[in-house]
């Protein structure tokens, strides 16, 4: 990494802290397997990444006292974030993840099903739950609206997502598209969540809202970029599984359109042994894709920071650590 | 059935006709395949019991007007308790409802989590949309914690009962325990919406949730019932499914204590054969559990008529067709 991250890493494991309390307080439900189910991979670990943001902007915005008030949100938009995980983890076949196996490998697919379901209801209760933090009725509301929006466009791109796998027919735009709705509209949500609990005018939450969109396009376009060129014994989860998938990342995509269809093609999806994937990897290297996914992720990144910067902070060093969060999701290796 | 039933299902016709334009209005999304496969199940029919009673009992206390600021809550509840069914179908393998193939047997399990997962999200989403009809912003937190409390419920009334298929250590307690969560917990709720939308008091809302808990317990009861002794033609849905996989309904925890557990377990479970269903179920009428089981049904209508009966109404007709409707639910024969 060209620059030094340990001041919003440290930041970030204190903020993770205070959520993760705050969830294993509250999500311990019975029946007894429901609740390891549902906590299996949030006890994992992760980065985070999600709350860390509400918390931050809360911070920025409305200073400590708001930070506090955030805290159910940001438990909200984790847990919401892991019930999206837990579920495409089953449609997707993915057997690891955070280093360990996904939920419906340990537990099978009808509770994982229902662990995500769980989560996913949790969400929405830890939002009414802001109250006995302070939040009014009224942020509640707005709470819930970004919430349940981020949840349908997640769905969306998912589907898309999904659809993608079947086709070549699918240009940078549609991507780009799909990306805002798969990864974009939580972490939006996740930022829009912060400045609510800062009781922040309509304006500056959707300029937060559009810092967390940009944020989390570079942040998916650098997770497909270590889906393939990542380490597994640093990401926790297995290489060449988007390429078996036939998912179309910006590197595929790229690549296709530049070293040509056809030999991509024929080494790629489900019945490529590891040789194959190894030299589709070759391919999308020499292609310049790696580059080119790389430069537009950091292009996100700086778009997230603009728009940061126009926005005013009753809490400098928290801005300071959001901009930074924006290139850490492209600088990370993890 | 021993009374008519036809101004209850008269005007349930004409408030899902509502309901039904509501959601179909507003959750029309894209990709095509999503909505396709999301309102598969909504558009095959269904008695949109919830909803129903979402709106008469914003009637009852509010009269016209709540029940118009009720619309999207009741259509919350509606697409909640679809989504409830779409994922259960997949858990417990089954394959027919509403008279269609479940939506995993035409759209395949991925797609079919995918749209569960989106019609969960909307149930929140319309809950937020509430204002639009005239809620406040206290009102639309009542409901996001009524809402959000039954899907809680809901996910571990499902595990108990997926828990239960593996155990022959199930009492009546435990049954009802488990049928207050999975089906009760969501027509308390839809109860409770129909309060919040009229401006009820909290204590006028909590009588309802305990006319809409007890109402759920006894349609639950009937439900069981229907599913070994219903006509396949009239529900919908086969018989003899619960039987196959090892539910512990009520029949069957009765049937087991009265006439012994060996004979009924060997004819009960996944290998049994069409004969073995049909003499257990044979078992189960003559050791009395069906009159047993019809009974507690009756018994948990008239506690929810009773409950109902000590609520003040603005409309009585409405109050008239709640009460109507609790019998109903075990009167029915679909």
């Amino acid at each position: 990494m060209s620059r030094s991250y340990s001041d919003l890493l440290e930041e970030a494991s204190k903020l993770a802290r205070v959520v993760d309390h705050y969830v294993l307080d509250t999500a311990q439900t019975y029946p007894q397997k429901l609740a390891d189910a549902s906590l299996h991979l949030f006890k994992a670990g992760g980065k985070r990444l999600r709350p860390t943001i509400t918390l931050l902007a809360a911070r920025m915005l409305g200073g400590l006292e708001a930070e506090m008030r955030a805290v159910p949100l940001a438990s909200a938009v984790e847990v919401a974030h892991t019930f999206t995980l837990i579920h495409d983890d089953i449609m997707d076949k993915d057997e690891m993840r955070r280093g360990v196996p996904t939920t419906h490998v340990v537990y099978g697919e009808d509770w994982a099903i229902l662990a995500g379901d769980l989560l996913h209801a949790l969400s929405f209760h830890y939002i009414a739950r802001g109250v006995e933090r302070g939040l009014t009725h009224e942020q509640v509301y707005r709470a819930l609206k970004a919430l349940s929006d981020a949840a349908i466009y997640v769905s969306r791109g998912q589907a898309l997502d999904m659809l993608f796998e079947g086709t070549w027919n699918v240009g940078v735009s549609d991507y780009l598209n799909m990306v805002r709705l798969k990864t974009g509209a939580m972490i939006e949500a996740a930022a829009r969540l912060g400045a609510i609990a800062a009781g922040s005018p309509k304006e500056a939450e959707d300029a937060l809202g559009l810092y967390g969109c940009f944020t989390g396009v570079a942040f998916q376009i650098k997770d497909d970029i270590l889906g393939v060129f990542g380490d597994p014994r640093v990401t926790g989860k297995p290489v060449y599984s988007d390429l078996r998938r036939g998912k179309k990342t910006l590197l595929v995509i790229y690549a296709v359109s530049e070293a040509g269809r056809k030999e991509l093609v024929e080494l790629i999806g489900p019945e490529a042994g590891e040789d194959d994937l190894r030299r589709a990897a070759k391919i999308i290297e020499e292609s310049g894709a790696l580059d080119y996914a790389l430069k537009t992720a950091f292009r996100y990144a700086e778009k997230a920071r603009e728009v940061l910067s126009g926005v005013d902070a009753v809490d400098s060093k928290a801005k300071k650590l959001l901009a930074d969060l924006a290139l850490y999701s492209v600088e990370r290796d993890r």
